[in-house]
């Protein structure tokens, strides 16, 4: 989406290229999206359509489509009422979200207006006290899932950004941190996240985490087979497979590229999300088609949100379930356990060797 | 064809964008046409090519080309005169028309003023005394088949429709239905439409429709080999190859993709034609070449009326008829009998592997 | 080459867009060129490339390079001095020159002024006397081969033409034919050659053909690998594997395409010419790593001299002859005999699988 | 990078034609640079990289990133200080410099003032007193390897200088022949080289060229495993897989295509740089994961020294280097002997069968 299509959103025009920039020439930002034009849907006829009924489990918990909204910060650069006003949207289209640590909005706040369920995202930071902090708290707001983000031991280099200098605005900070003083400028931020994210966190660390707490871990940012089944091994509740929505490694293979190698090596011992690129309702019918259990979606609803805070989240939200709805009765599918990979044409399939 | 193009042709954009439009981001519309581009014909020479015959027969009417006009609803959106027009044009050019349910002419006002073979095009309602009525007249009135739309048991989402709230003009309506009183919105339309079609129209009720009548049934709207394979074996006299000109899933393969497949399926049980995305002779031949016995033509038509009524569909299908003939004579075809795949590159065809 | 680039050089454009166009959506005539940039030569390195001889023959013929002049009518268009100053050009650089039936100087006045070998391009009319009138006419005057039209038996639907309802202007006409009385309007040229042209010549009639004459017979427009056995079979000296620049049949196979199987089909038992969309000498190289003997240019003969007559075609041939050498020194080629198919990397050569 | 983004920098525009333009079409010139958006990378998970090491060596020669400046004749077109400024900015980032026979600076004063390892360019001349008059010169000046350009016996076609008869502004010559008298002029200049390079240089001169010096010799200009494997076998202890900077031949293969293809051929036997097209550190990454050992990076050192002289070419190469730690973190590579083709997205990779 561009900036001047919104006009007198009041979203400075900066804060937008952070949302919506990638890093590196941006190739990796539009290829995940390029990618899933290349696959092709086979309709199928003649199946009753009447009913389609789109729910689903993530970790247990109920979701009216299998879509939900993707961790990113700082919603308070695009409405005022910030991660309040997404909960509330989530909630209303029975969507599950996930919250960033680097929310404009405390997790306690943002729990109290939820009424869907919501997973709590979560960088590793070097001060584990730190992290180990924000899980307690997580834990006590009710959250149902700790989303581990592995894919930014350190930061992409994000060019629209760095040209813009980009900073928070005033008055915007990581509500999650009481003690952040920063004015919010992107030399400090990223300087902030450069000394708080532990850039060591490795697989020997899962243990540590995982006796912090009985919520179910989540790790995003898989993005090879090898790592999947690793991650499955060592008891991950589940994976995100994610690029970060190609704001980190430009020149990356996208989530869509290797989702069915990591479905293949997971070999459901853990649940299976994706995220990146996903725009339309036959996107999601796609990633499920592959072997994907639900999608993530972010910036969508950070440009529902600019245009009218929880109700535009909650159209872009709604008219993507409608989508999802109006993809699958064409191709003869009335639940999502029927959506399977004889939905998608061999010819345009990604090609695919699995590397184990 | 864009709409600037026919400066004061009377016809309005929001009706040109319903004529022209596709569902969802058009890829599909747009891939529709640009299969045919990927193909290259293979010339031959030195053959006795003064006299080219392209007659045919669709089952058991002669027809001067293989080519048919598709079934559209509306044509009093382009012309006065409407589908009379357009069956006048059909009839002297010697090509079968299919006559829309929902065309702004009663159906047997169009079969008085057609020359040639006519077809009737049914939606199942979930009022299944509508179609048996229909069926009982467009019997009465000398419709030599009935084509079965078999591919919108819900609608595609036109975004351009719903952006242009598109309406119909006053004054048009479905002329086969005399009860009705829609204003004539898009969202009555819509409604309507989803009211009357039956989504739980299934292979079961194959069996009550070909018990209405003797007519053959034609199923519009197959794209995998195996509903085609089954539409052979439970008696369908042919299929058509078709994803509704794009209007349905955005995403969804394309009937030249899928035309191999089709015809390796029924292996010769049923006549398989094809439409979207015919533009030239030399597309009809692609299109022959890869076992479809005729294809049928949609917007090409109405755009000639939309220019000149009659004269102008004629045109279009006389065109299409020469420039057909235009390109069998350097390949060395004189008759549509040898019209195979040998006319095409090998290098150059689509990737194909059956899935029954 | 775009007509706004020639800023009065007194060619009309629709003269121009006869020159330039080709048929249908002119596909094919973009491929034609587009193909030759998807190859990839393979450089060789610390050769002596001190001499770079790019001499051969055709038929017999010496010349300085593996070029010729297509044959193409009317080369008045252009230029007042027409085929008199292409072939005075093709005559100073060593190349040979193939004059069109429908040239705008006559035969023996071209032969008159030429200093190089030429060649007389032949339609199979369905007066036979004219051909035959022709065959002696050429053989009289010097001419050293006979090149037959083969991918003509209709005329391709030139569309920019129809536009332009194209016209010869007054004054120049068809000059092998002294009772041409045509106005020159494209209805009437299209309808002189219908007239004409034989349609009705086969493969049966080639032993009349070579009854007529010693000289050797070319057969050009040779597409497949079917027609190039034949060819040779039948006792053709020469094949030119070509589309007729694009000119007939949009949506053909291109000449480079075909090449490698028409060599292996060929088999060395005649020569093998191309032609179409050659622009560079890097062009000529391709082809002939993949067999070709020899290649013939057209429409940039003709702009050459519309800029400025025989230098114009002279600059053009010799640029051309120029870029030739300058390619095979860094490939390490020092002769015409050296170029092979390992002078392209396998990974971008075109897919080919015979037919025979 | 286009010459209007430099407004102001006093660089004139032919001679930015002259940098900045290929021969042809500048289809080479642009395809070197589309390789690399080919391949994709596999980002790995929770491996510590809190520390990255991208040291390596070139023959010996210890540098701080795996990045050369390649050989560029005439750095004082972009600015006064010229080669010393680079030598400068190579010096202060920790990279190799390749220094130009046709540099505008002596070579024994671009030694004065480096700081880091320099190779000295040579061409072969036809007159072999003055190449051994450089060889010697080089070696006393304290150069460590000489880099020999086998890719230019003659002279590309670069098209924007012959249209802008590019001649070297006045007081700019090669500062490497005193006895240079020439005017500059492009003609002159091409004819200079073509009177000075030996096209005649073959393999069996190169044991003249071993004899005459202890420096280790660099082959500039392989593509192919053929020549690779004779520069392996012959002595040579480094070669560059370049194609000129698409400067030669326009149609040739890049570099990236055939660097698999080379490695495999050199089987170790020698050392791999590539140069060609890098422009990301993800670039560096690709090339390393295919085999090379560093790359040779040309004109982003200048357009670096156009804006800022000694410290723009800084700023491009420490950006460079940054850019690679930062590609490396999140593929979970900490040093270069990591770097393997697994890093690689097998279904991206380019396809390549060796030819041996």
């Amino acid at each position: 989406m561009r900036h001047e299509d919104l006009e007198g959103d009041g979203v400075e025009s900066s804060a937008w290229d952070y949302i919506d920039g990638g890093s590196g020439d941006e190739t990796t930002l539009r290829e995940n999206l390029a990618g899933y034009r290349r696959y092709r849907l086979r309709p199928r006829i003649m199946v009753d359509v009447s009913r389609i009924d789109t729910r689903t489990t993530l970790l247990g918990s109920s979701i009216a489509q299998p879509i939900a909204v993707a961790p990113m910060g700082f919603h308070g650069l695009v409405t005022p009422e910030a991660e309040s006003a997404c909960a509330r949207a989530a909630g209303e289209v029975g969507a599950l979200m996930v919250v960033s640590t680097f929310a404009t909005t405390r997790l306690e706040d943002v729990a109290q207006v939820a009424r869907g369920p919501l997973w709590m995202q979560l960088y590793v930071f070097r001060d584990r006290t730190v992290s180990e902090d924000l899980v307690k708290r997580a834990e006590a707001a009710g959250y149902r899932a700790l989303v581990v983000t592995v894919d930014a031991p350190v930061r992409g280099r994000r060019v629209r950004d760095l040209r813009n200098a980009f900073a928070l605005p005033p008055g915007l900070a990581p509500a999650n941190f009481p003690d952040t003083r920063a004015d919010g400028s992107t030399a400090e931020l990223a300087a902030q996240m450069a000394r708080r994210i532990d850039p060591a966190f490795t697989w020997d660390d899962l243990a540590w985490l995982r006796s912090l707490t009985r919520l179910p871990i989540v790790l995003k940012g898989v993005l090879t087979a090898e790592d999947a089944a690793r991650a499955a091994e060592l008891g991950a509740a589940a994976i995100v497979v994610s690029n970060h929505g190609g704001r980190q490694l430009d020149g990356s293979v996208t989530p869509l590229d290797v989702l069915p190698e990591v479905v293949l090596a997971v070999a459901g011992r853990c649940e299976v999300l994706i995220d990146g690129g996903i725009r339309r309702g036959s996107d999601v019918l796609v990633a499920l088609a592959l072997g994907a259990r639900a999608v993530m979606v972010g910036r969508p609803v950070l440009w529902g949100m600019a245009v009218a805070a929880a109700e535009g989240a909650r159209d872009v939200l709604s008219i993507l379930g409608a989508e999802l709805e109006n993809a699958m009765a064409p191709c003869g599918r009335t639940d999502l356990a029927s959506v399977d990979a004889s939905l998608l044409h061999p010819a345009y399939a990604a090609p695919f060797k699995p590397r184990l």
